[in-house]
């Protein structure tokens, strides 16, 4: 698999040849800096590091290879680090680790820096999640004495074993593996590093650092090559983490002309606004019903979880999918999305989103006081209990989805704008790839655009991190990104909570906002 | 002792105090970044490197020292390393080290960078005198398997174990050294960072680096702070090391408006003629005459070694100082060339340096064939041996001082000036420090210019390197030094070769250009 070009593109990667002119009596420039001017040059760096021990080798290894080397360099234009040279001539892999550092799961990608393909993928639950489940309890857990080291330690290992097998899959040794670049938001990323986070969750809200430097690895405790650099993402704040910088580079929306929206669906909805003119992002606790957090059956997407849901509007049959085609256990994100748009489009729910019994017929029952709608029974599910849903979970889902039109609502509203204004919207996350458009507007969860404008990013943040390792630009762009962001403080105020009620219906109070949205077709 | 203040004047050093504004919901700038800025401002600096282990300590520091802390920087305008932060005020010493690498002596001064005093001074012999005693045998020897690590081991714990001592000396921690500057000619410059060093003396004379970057000191194995760096003096080539760089920087040529040479006089002479405007150097073999290798009883500067001599203008009568009082048991350069112009003007010498057995006397004898004069003899002597000169020393002194005054002449010639216009005449090295310009003049070695032009600089390159830990524009002048030095190559050309021959008289062919020397008035 090569890189998805449209995104990586022709832009310069971090392995760079030269072949230096041989030292002579009229040109008798010293090694290090001779192949220091010509990389400075390449790679338009004001220093260039080399490291003692390259240094040391560096003039038999050019002499030995009459001054043509293949060289890896990471950094950016004040200061860029020699991390390896050697032949140019080699088919030695120059190995790069991207990472998406999930609070819940991690995903990994090996990259040949030189090639710039992929060379293997894995995916691992955050080992953190031993000690808390959210980074709340994971920041208060680092209090304790050894609480901050414990977690740093977890996740290190989980890296180093995980990364380990990765490299075993393609017969890759570790050593190889000379640059990581890692997207988290900004309490995984303080935890990564093994900085203090204490102070990101207490008011005023400070991260120890918003800007990370090259890191060696080997500082962090990583298995890979003697001079690999790691690389963070950098944060904005507390709220705003180098998961959705990376996540903003992998859409490229900071280099459009178009005005994009970029949404990233989670227990908060992140959301970014704007083109390579501006950029301005909010995010809102967007609740736990739109990624799987449904009281009882509610999961992430896993084998035999509900990701599809049609309802015959002939006959009112409910017909599922779930993933692997597996006997039904669960629901995830999108199945909720799917089953609220079909339950409404059918009839069987209201506009307020109120079960209508008459519709919903023997599926409708009293289940511990509360009305509750069966989807599998306990004979056909994977579990052998009942699969349903309650009219609590609704009206959360409900309450979730005006969440997030109205945070919608309020960022473009800010800029002046309508919805029906924005030219690309961005769905990122692997929960946001799964999402059928048609029912999250049907919903009016999002707004009614035209299905064209809808672009899945699966999960940006790894592209994003992927970036990192094959274009030498990066970096930069990334401090700009950082520095070129307004920060939406929603305020919770009248205004907001008048948009909020009147996103509480489905689609909306006001159905013109929502022409394709046809109901009632049951 | 306080540093010499026309030399470190005012310009600010590495260490300064921050007091930062404390953060709030209205500026929640990250712990990492706010102490970066700020000293990103205060030194003037693109980035600054923050080591994981101090970030990790940093945002604790900044809260119990109400964000005011006093910082040790070090680095130039494109990459600022912070080497140190903590309480703003306290009594601990942040120390550096200066260290002047020469090929026989090593001389260490322990500078206190906060309130830049000097705190102790120490000298050894280089212990790499174990493997070889120049610079040649040396690099030769780096050819053996383990040669290059036994010398580069060889002088690192030297370093380590009189800086120790040092330490102890006024109750210093090593722990407490945190910056270390190292001036040594390009050879024991590479051999102390473990650099190859054969490609320097093979055509076409390369060095491995003539840049150093700032070097971690626990990667050279230095027993120091655990963040403490290194800067090496950047070398101009195989021929002009970090030692004259230094020595430039300590002399301040590089920023006056009068013309000023500066000659550093060693086994090579080294000279650098120049003003802020523009610089020329070029070196050339002077002869061990000049360094106290004078055969047999010729040597460097120690009790006992002559260093002063006097003629009797009345009776010839043999007035000798030597250092400490001690009884003579040789003759050091400064001795040397005192005594050449008093046989001169007694008389006991003429014009080409031939001895004059009628002036002479009693002390002039054949020895082994040779033409050889008596100046102590052995029952008034250290070593129990008559101390004498041959014809033979007394011509190499005569083609050593013609080569300084060619040298000297070339060079000025070639900006189109006349000697006589230079008007500072630094004399560099702990040997020139004890030349007296009178003798030199004398005998024709420098120019007749009036005595208050001559400034003797002491050991400059322990200079230098004494600023580049109390001066923090100190790298990038270097640097900039480094750039703008155009290096005269010597063409032994005929033109040469006929001023040559023109100086090997005393003082000159030419006496008109000295006027200020009378002769034979004995």
């Amino acid at each position: 698999m090569t890189l998805e070009s449209q995104r990586s593109s022709d832009a310069p990667g971090w392995v760079a040849r030269v072949r230096l002119p041989e030292p002579s009596l009229q040109d008798n420039t010293a090694d290090v800096d001779r192949l220091g001017d010509a990389l400075k040059k390449e790679f338009g760096l004001a220093t260039l590091e080399v490291d003692l021990s390259l240094g040391r080798r560096l003039p038999a290894l050019l002499r030995e290879n009459h001054f043509a080397l293949r060289c890896l360099v990471c950094g950016d234009r004040h200061r860029g680090v020699l991390i390896h040279a050697g032949p140019d001539h080699t088919r030695t892999i120059l190995a790069g680790l991207a990472v998406d550092l999930g609070t819940t799961r991690v995903v990994m990608r090996l990259v040949d820096l030189d090639r710039c393909n992929v060379l293997a993928e894995t995916a691992f639950d955050n080992p953190q999640l031993a000690i808390g489940p959210d980074v709340l309890a994971r920041i208060h857990y680092t209090d304790q004495p050894g609480g901050l080291e414990e977690l740093n330690r977890l996740i290190i290992d989980g890296v180093n074993r995980h990364l380990q097998r990765l490299c075993e899959t393609c017969g890759l040794d570790t050593d190889h593996v000379h640059l990581i670049s890692v997207a988290g938001n900004t309490a995984m990323s303080h935890l990564f590093a093994g900085l203090p986070a204490r102070w990101i969750i207490r008011e005023p809200y400070i991260p120890a650092a918003n800007r990370f430097n090259l890191i060696p690895a080997g500082q962090l405790g990583l298995s890979v090559g003697p001079l690999a650099q790691v690389m963070i993402f950098p944060n904005i704040g507390s709220y705003f983490g180098g998961d959705l910088i990376a996540g903003i580079l992998y859409s490229g929306m900071h280099t459009g002309s178009r005005t994009a929206i970029l949404v990233d669906v989670g227990t908060n909805a992140e959301v970014v606004l704007g083109n390579k003119e501006w950029l301005m992002a909010c995010a809102g606790a967007a609740g736990p019903a739109l990624e799987g957090g449904m009281s009882r059956i509610g999961t992430a997407a896993a084998p035999g979880v509900i990701d599809r849901v049609r309802i015959d509007p002939r006959d009112g049959e409910f017909h599922l999918h779930t993933i692997d085609d597996r006997p039904p256990v669960g629901i995830c994100g999108s199945g909720v999305i799917d089953l609220a748009a079909q339950l409404f489009l059918s009839g069987m729910i209201d506009i307020r989103g109120r079960f209508q019994p008459a519709r919903c017929g023997y599926r409708l029952q009293k289940r511990d006081g509360l009305a509750s709608l069966t989807l599998v029974p306990g004979n056909q599910s994977g579990s052998g209990r009942d699969l349903c849903i309650s009219q609590v979970d609704l009206d959360s889902l409900v309450r979730s989805k005006a969440a997030m039109y109205t945070i919608l609502e309020t960022i473009t509203g800010t800029m002046g704008m309508a919805l029906g204004d924005l030219e690309i919207f961005y769905v990122a996350g692997t929960f946001g790839s799964l999402i059928d458009p048609r029912s999250a507007i049907t919903i009016g969860m999002i707004p009614d655009l035209p299905l064209d404008r809808f672009q899945s990013l699966g999960n940006s943040s790894l592209g994003g991190a992927t970036l990192a390792l094959t274009r030498r630009s990066l970096p930069e762009e990334a401090e700009r990104l950082r520095e070129s962001i307004t920060y939406l403080e929603l305020n919770v105020n009248q205004d907001f909570m008048n948009r909020f009620s009147a996103a509480k219906f489905i689609p909306h109070t006001d159905a013109s906002r929502f022409p394709s949205v046809k109901t009632g077709s049951l």
